[in-house]
């Protein structure tokens, strides 16, 4: 790096910021915790290509840890409107992300889950946009969580369709 | 009280679920916080019954506590498939809540804004009816907050029309 080194006081803020926005995404999964898949999730029919039910953990905290720091870096890139409005479809998207565990596991209900899914979708689709302006590295952390969703997607449609 | 009363263990663990539910229902609020209303708030036209800016705070402490000690009251019913469901649905309105903070002040995007807050009067309406079996009493608690987001939506809806 050519660029001279942030100031020590700016180093921290940057830092305390990124374990900020990591503690808010997480509140997402948390909030999941208290609607486990259980007995009716194990007694749907599934389809052939259904992944292993240890998979999600891993996948999704790895997915929830790069969208984080996809937020921290269109954070670093200072205020301003569009910045703003930036963060803000990422709090949506996340706030459309908590929703769909309680409506899919939790109310069993995967027919409003799969719409619910889709506008979660075009939401992740928007903050892509609006991230590459302030950081084209912060759209590249989301392609991996918009597949993933637009996979479940795919895959709460077929569970929908299977079981009803 | 002439019913015995509960063992010390059924009381703590009581005692934790009150404030670990306050604190899951609190989550919305603190989201909240990263959308705060700022300049283009004050400078909408905005209707003569428009409450002042001050009142927001105490009422939303007062909403989101009482929706918070309904959802103990149904917690503490026991198990069971309706109390699950329940509890799902009071997730699923806690999430619509979380949303429509960073739709309206954050995207200043009050048309959509209007549509969400539909969405979480629907959802609130539903949890009002599925807590009526487990507590009537909770059902009472979320009336305030029911009719607080019905007052909500028209404003919402009058502000998105006087500003567009």
């Amino acid at each position: 790096m050519t660029s001279p080194e942030k100031p020590r006081g700016a180093r921290t803020k940057d830092i305390a910021a990124l374990f900020i926005i990591i503690a808010v995404t997480f509140v997402a999964p948390a909030l999941g915790a208290f609607s486990p898949p259980g007995a009716w999730y194990a007694s749907l029919n599934k389809p052939s290509w259904n992944p292993p039910s240890w998979i999600f953990g891993p996948v999704w905290t790895a997915l929830y840890t790069m969208m984080a720091v996809a937020a921290w870096l269109v954070w670093r890139r200072g205020g301003g409107a569009a910045r703003h409005r930036a963060l803000s479809l990422y709090l949506v998207q996340l706030a459309l992300n908590a929703a769909w565990t309680p409506i899919f596991f939790g109310l069993k209900w995967p027919g409003l889950a799969f719409a619910e899914i889709l506008l979660l979708l075009a939401a992740i689709f928007a903050t892509m946009l609006a991230f590459r302006t302030a950081s084209p590295v912060a759209t590249m952390l989301l392609v991996p969580y918009a597949a993933w969703v637009s996979f479940a997607s795919f895959l709460n449609f077929t569970l929908w369709r299977l079981n009803s």
